[in-house]
């Protein structure tokens, strides 16, 4: 089973996955410069961020709206990097948050877990109902395969759906939660996670250890953290044993060089500094609250 | 306003969205084999489909999963379809269901608002929050875009997250339908409708009615026609005084040739035969309801 590919990794190298949201702008220019094209630009940013943090990181999660909006160039730069990292041996999470059912998302299986666009986890918007997730569920059989749908979220807006109270004085969230945790029982790795993940944003509450426990068999992508305002001490409440999820930084990472006088000659070096500083960050955590 | 460009070409050619679902399964061997890549065949059905139909149809809706699924072949087939939608005068909108917030959300606007993927219209996920519409409204307030917010599908899933019954005894979906309602009160066009628009599946009961005297500023996208089981006399609970929605039709019309022996050879008449029987059916009901 991949979750257990990705247990293992986050066992050895820690929970960090390290968002690869593109930006043109995060690009030093000098760096950016010596390519002929933009696709070709981005793919050798990602290329040295990648070759910089492969034995410090979890995975990678490419945002493919960055790459989107760079259209066919950009597309181009999305599918180089995620051959790249298959091809060294990475874990990819493309981050696509795809949510449709029926023929459309069996298209959107085809496109993310077969050809142009192959990752080993997409992420997946379960609004429309759990038939979202179907068509995703024979690549997660066969073990090659893994998802991650969005269960809570740490923007303002979540309070529009996801934190409404429900009849039975629930939330829908933890419906929404329950549910998969429920789906995922069926496709456990031998990590005891399944490969139906969720995405839960790190906020500043206890709730944390309350979800962790709940669901019990769901592998957590965990945003929110850095840039976004969470903390090592908050992420640490999402994890168990030192495990159990994966937490992703973007700019706090790729953009660590800002803060240096050399650091557009050496965005690589500082980027692998940061991760590795958040990885023991986490780390530390983890150990103080299982102390406590 | 987009939305009056939309309200006067339903007004002017009647309420059928032409699914571009293109499979690539659906196009005849005969035509395919008459291009050298999967692209340029899959973009000529697309181009004949368009030019047998621009007069009798009120927007086109290619599925971007479809294209997606094809890799970088597929988007250029995509950008080539829109593009071409666009030059003859038509309204694209592109059936993305993307949902993400902030800079995420920009980078999706600026994909499929602006560059590669512009068009007129694009749909939209809800579950995030409605922050996950904020990057969209600058498009909307200069007047040249507009957006279709899931609001209720008719899968069966549907029943999961949007059929939850609140604490205050609503349905998840209903209380998304006045957000967006609300919201799009701010963005009304000459014709009494928003850009804000929202899907609202098709089911067979009396709560189109409900809905569409409910969401009176929404203009309505409505899947669920034909193939998906929903009949003309359906969808009119939908309209109001002939207008208010587009019908969205995929396989239904590209593959209406299936039944002629000569389908494959005139599979864009055949096509336009299916667009005006549709169209047809929908008015008369639309009539048919009025009079009741």
């Amino acid at each position: 089973m991949i979750i257990d590919k990705l247990f293992n990794t986050v066992k050895e190298k820690g929970h960090v996955c390290l968002g690869l949201d593109t930006d043109l702008s995060y690009i030093p220019k000098d760096f950016l410069n010596k390519f002929s094209s933009i696709s070709e630009g981005v793919f050798q940013f990602n290329k040295s961020i990648i070759d910089a943090t492969l034995d410090v990181v979890a995975c990678y999660k490419p945002q493919i709206a960055y790459y989107e909006a760079l259209g066919l160039e950009g597309l181009i730069a999305y599918k180089k990097t995620i051959e790249y990292i298959k091809k060294k041996g990475g874990i990819a999470i493309g981050d696509i948050k795809r949510g449709d059912i029926a023929k459309t998302a069996e298209m959107y299986a085809k496109a993310h877990f077969e050809g142009d666009f192959e990752v080993d986890f997409i992420t997946l918007n379960p609004y429309m109902g759990l038939d979202t997730i179907e068509p995703y569920i024979p690549y997660i059989k066969k073990g090659e395969k893994g998802i991650f749908v969005l269960i809570r979220t740490s923007n303002k807006g979540a309070k529009d759906i996801q934190y409404i109270d429900t009849l039975d004085n629930e939330k829908v969230y933890s419906k929404v939660g329950d549910k998969l945790n429920k789906i995922g029982e069926n496709f456990l790795g031998q990590c005891g996670y399944s490969s139906i993940g969720g995405v839960i944003g790190c906020t500043h509450t206890e709730e944390g250890i309350m979800l962790r426990k709940k669901l019990n068999s769901t592998f957590f992508l965990i945003p929110g953290y850095g840039a976004q305002g969470g903390t090592a001490e908050d992420v640490a409440m999402y994890l168990k044993d030192g495990n159990g999820g994966v937490v992703n930084s973007s700019r706090g990472i790729l953009l660590a060089y800002k803060k240096y006088e050399d650091g557009e000659k050496y965005f690589d070096k500082y980027a692998r500094e940061e991760v590795i500083r958040m990885r023991d960050e986490i780390k530390l955590a983890i150990k103080n609250n299982t102390r406590g």
